[in-house]
Formats: C-alpha cells, structure tokens, sequence
C-alpha cells in the first residue's frame, strides 16, 4: 500500500512537478550562478558574457521509437532540440556533450549513424562536440545531451519577464511534427498487421521532417538581434504551445489572451489533422514538439517583427494573472488548459 | 555474420576505443573551444578564466548494483565521480546538471534519496545543482551528470603535458575502493544464498566508504595551488593506477618507471586483499575507483610537496616512450599494462 501511494504520487506530481518537488529549496552557493533549475537553461556569469548550460536525456521507448526513428535522424534531433533550449534563452548555441548508453543489440555501424546525425546537427548549427561518454546498457538506448551557449547578460530572456500588454510571439507554424508523429503511427500500427505492406509516406515530407528532424531557431535569435528587439520573455515549445504559453504567464505572474485566427498552422498540418479528425488547433496547442520559439516582446517594438515573415503575433499578455484566454474564429472564449506531454 | 563482426568490433574498440572511433575528425567551429574529447573534461574559454565540462553516465547493472548501494550514496558518489574530472584538469568545481531516468518500481522516496545525497555532495563541496532532467525509463536507472568548473587557463593540466624526469605524484591510497567491492559482492553472494544471513560488514568501513561514498579531491587543487605547483599533467583515478599512468603517458608521449614500494595502499586495503588471496598491488594498480588524483611535477619542486602527508611521490617519467616499467620490492622490473575495468 505505502508503495502504491508513493508511486501515485510522483505520477500525481508529474514531469514539472517531480523536478521542482526534488529541487524546491536547492541553495546557490556560486557567485557565477545567476540562474539555477526552472527555465530553459542554467545562466552561469564567466567575465563579460554569460554561458548557458541545458541537459536533456532521450529514453527509447519513451522519447523516440526506432520503429521510424532513423538512427541519424535520431541523433540529429537529440541534439537539435538541446540547442533550442539555448535559444530559447535568446542565446547562441556553442558546445555539446554527449553521453550514450547503448545495449548490445546495437552494431557499430549503429552508433556511427546516430554519431553522424550528431556531427551533422554539430556542423549544421557551428556546434561544437566536445566530451562523450559511451557505455552499455542492459537494455535499450539512452541518450543525454548537454548543450552550452553564450549571451550578453542584458540580452538573456528568462520565462519570468513578460509584462502586461506585450506581444506574444511565436515563430515558425505549430503543429505539424505532432500531425508527423500520427502518420508515422498509423503507418508503424500497418505494418505490424502485415510487413509486406510499404509504409505510405508520400505527400507527407513535411511534417515528418518536422518530427523526425526540428531545427532550433537559431535564425530567430540573429533576427531579434538584428532588429533591436529584446524579448521580454522567451521559451521554446516542446509541450504545445498551451503548456509553453502557461509557463510564461505563471513565471511572469501574468495572463494572457490568444487568437485562434492568428495561431500559424501549416497547409499540410490542417489537412493531415482533418483526416484524423483531430482540430489543427489542437494540434497545435497541445502537440509539441515544434520547437518553435515562444517569445513576448513589448508593444512599441512592433514595427520591427512586423515585416518578418518568420515571426506571427498571436496575442497578448494581460495583468490578470490566472486568466489564459484563447479567442476562437468565431469570437467565442475558451480557457487555456495544459494537456502537454507528461513523461510519467 | 554482418551484425556479429559488428558486434566483435564494438567490443575490440573497448569504451576508450569506441569514443575516439566515434570523435576521430571532429573539427572544432568555435574560437572559445579550447580543449573538446580526449582529456577529464573539455576547457572553453571564458574572458579571463576556462570553463571546464565533463560528462557521465551511470547506468544500473553496469555501474552500480543497487543491492548494496543505498540510493543516497549513489546520488553522492553520481556527483563526485563527475567533480573528480574537474580536479583531474585542476580546476575546482562550481556547478552540476542532472539527468535521470527512472522506471516505475522507483518510488518518490526512492527518488527523493538519490536527490538528498546529489544535494549533500554539492553542499560538502559548494557546487550549484542548476539544471535537472527526470524521465521515465522502461527498465533500470540511468543518471547523467555534467559538471562545470573554473580554472585560470595557464593552471590547467592536461593528459598530455608530462615531462622527461618529472615526478609521477599520487594522492591519497589506493585499492581500497576495489577490496571494498569485493567485501560487497561477497556479502552479496552469501545474503543470496540465504537472505536470513546479516551481511558482515563490520570492520571494513573505510573501504566500504572508499566504494560507497568517494571523495573527489578538491583538496589537493587547493594544496597544490596554495604550494606554488602547477602539475604538469593530471588525470584521476577512475580505472586504475596502471590504466591512467597509460593514459598520461600515451598523451604525452612518454614512458614511465613506478616504484611498488612506494604506492600507497591502506593497511586495511592490504590485509583485506590477501583474505581474498589479491596481491595488494594488483587491487592498487587495476581496481579503479578510488578517484585519487595521479599527476606529475618537474623535479625542481619536490621540495614543496615532499611533507605534504596527502601527496605520495610513486616513481618518474622517462623519455623512452611506450616503455611502462613498474620495479617491485625486490627489483625485479615489471611492464605495466590496462586492465581496468572496460564498460563493454
């Protein structure tokens, strides 16, 4: 019984409430360190500039499927959604460490692959791989990546900064590594029926590049940069644009309204979500993995994202804290609520 | 036959081997990239001083057995194998990430125990927990750490920097950590014969806590420091004496002539290995573990460690490369090979 309660109960807290549930209360003992466990990245002070530092573990089975993960993309990706994190501080990504822990059903040949999808995201984002820990597993494979990157103090956009009536941001469109995800399902569920039947993927390239291959947005960060424009607050959207919306309200005390109209949804993502009868909204608020960047920016900076073609303003924040708004098409208000994906 | 001479060759590489396969030609893109794989941890430049990264996995059944290791020494000994590296490059230790992965069998206790002893090592040895990844697992743990320190880049000790007639210096005592494995797996084996027999462990602490519990020594940064020595190269002892003195000698190009008398081993160390009919000596040069720190310094500052009761001078570096002379008690001259421990 006392087993079951306790289990219940790191489910009950959850991915989010695990981590802060282990780490409420941690004392900072390092001067250098100005921000420890509870946004992207950690921000450590090294003289000038500050250097950002995020971990992240992918689990087979649990984060990724080698049914359709090719093992390059996999190891792409592993490092990709490391290095969006560091620009989710509005930083530049700069060093990876890798640690891999693999069973011995994996060849060489293997752990080149996923090796090269590494190298080739390292070469891609001008990255550099600098520490690697390789060892066996009993079962399954296990991939830990810790990414570093540099940014100027005063340039840093913590998840905390939103203040009220600033733009809310996003870049990129949102959903279709989700819609992905469900093609490769459906097609992974055929072939178990009958392995003589070839998966159907054709037409779908886009959304399964976005799940099996998401870029940070690098670009993103140069072109704030190149704009003048500091955003007052930045994540990047891993969970769903829901659960990323809500960690910048809660951490800025603040509310927020979003327009459906106004939320970037792909061509190819709407009519892949209609065929599975799901809502591209949906999809998009809840699907995660987009790693698109979330960000706020103040009023007055509107003139300079305008143009930007990469960049799609989708509300508002408000001073009403606790209030999560989205305003449908056809007017109708309807509560933000978190359905992201939960690791336990 | 394809994937089996995969198989043989991830093996035959060995973990060391397995790392360079995999780093060989990696090209570094980034200025601050001082140092990348090959040495404890990589050095990025940083303004003034050097960051320094290391990372590790440890996964269960491979590196910890959680029969004997209660979760809070686990957690302890996950933090401190990990600030070793950074005093293996002479740096001291400022900050930590953690990733781990945990199946469902793992209660919050259970969690919450591991959390208290990573806690209490970065309390001991004032370094910030700043970044923390927890996750589902299918089977087993895995933790991941990476650890951040500080060093002025003219301080930094490399692998590779050893001279001809520096000495080959080493702290603390050796094997112990190994004997108390083996008092470990041996109580292990009787309480599996029958679990209504206490395990016996009176008597063994120290060694137990050399296995359990080790101290990455952060003292020895700081008596070297404050004693006006820049080691010329340094390494910890993870693998064993014999494997890291390769491993400075390698990297430096140099050969090696150590003196049996002179390595420290504990008296209870000794007497514990010939229970076990080990040579005390083997159990010192390829039982691993104890995370001493194993370095060298020219011969012009023998003077200022030669009362230092931590620093024991074991032998010297010769010029004739791949040549690892170990002279016993009684002069006869033995080669020194790796048997350290390989993690496939």
């Amino acid at each position: 019984m006392l087993d079951n309660a306790a289990h219940t109960s790191i489910e009950a807290l959850g991915e989010f409430g695990l981590i802060k549930h282990l780490t409420d209360g941690i004392e900072i003992r390092q001067k250098s360190t100005i921000k420890g466990v509870g946004d992207d990245a950690a921000v450590i002070e090294t003289g000038d500039d500050c250097m950002l530092v995020t971990t992240d573990m992918l689990i087979e089975g649990v984060h990724f499927d080698l049914h359709y993960a090719p093992l390059k993309h996999l190891g792409y990706k592993a490092v990709t959604v490391n290095l969006s994190d560091i620009c989710a501080m509005n930083g530049v990504p700069t060093q990876i460490t890798v640690g891999i822990a693999l069973s011995s059903k994996y060849t060489l040949d293997a752990v080149e692959e996923l090796y090269a999808g590494m190298r080739l995201a390292c070469e891609k984002f001008n990255v550099d791989l600098v520490g690697g820990d390789t060892c066996s597993s009993k079962i399954g494979m296990c991939i830990s990546i810790t990414a570093l990157g540099r940014a100027k103090k005063e340039k840093i956009a913590y998840r905390s900064g939103a203040q009220n009536n600033d733009l809310i941001c996003v870049s990129g469109d949102l959903g279709a590594a989700y819609m992905g995800l469900q093609v490769l399902e459906r097609e992974k569920a055929v072939f178990k029926e009958n392995p003589k039947i070839q998966p159907d993927l054709d037409g779908f390239d886009y959304i399964l590049e976005r799940q099996l291959k998401p870029e940070p947005r690098t670009d993103i960060v140069r072109i704030l940069e190149e704009s003048g424009v500091k955003p007052t607050s930045m994540i990047d959207i891993s969970d769903g644009l829901a659960s990323e919306i809500l960690h910048i309200c809660k951490a800025s005390n603040k509310g927020c309204q979003l327009f459906e109209e106004k939320i970037p949804i792909d061509h190819l993502t709407a009519q892949t979500a209609e065929n599975f009868s799901t809502m591209p909204i949906t999809a998009a608020l809840h699907g995660g993995e987009d790693y698109e960047l979330l960000f706020t920016i103040p009023l007055s900076d509107y003139e300079k994202i305008q143009d930007k073609k990469e960049i799609s303003v989708i509300g508002h924040i408000t001073d009403q804290a606790n209030t999560y708004y989205l305003v449908g098409k056809g007017g109708q208000v309807a509560e933000i609520k978190a359905q992201g994906f939960t690791a336990f």
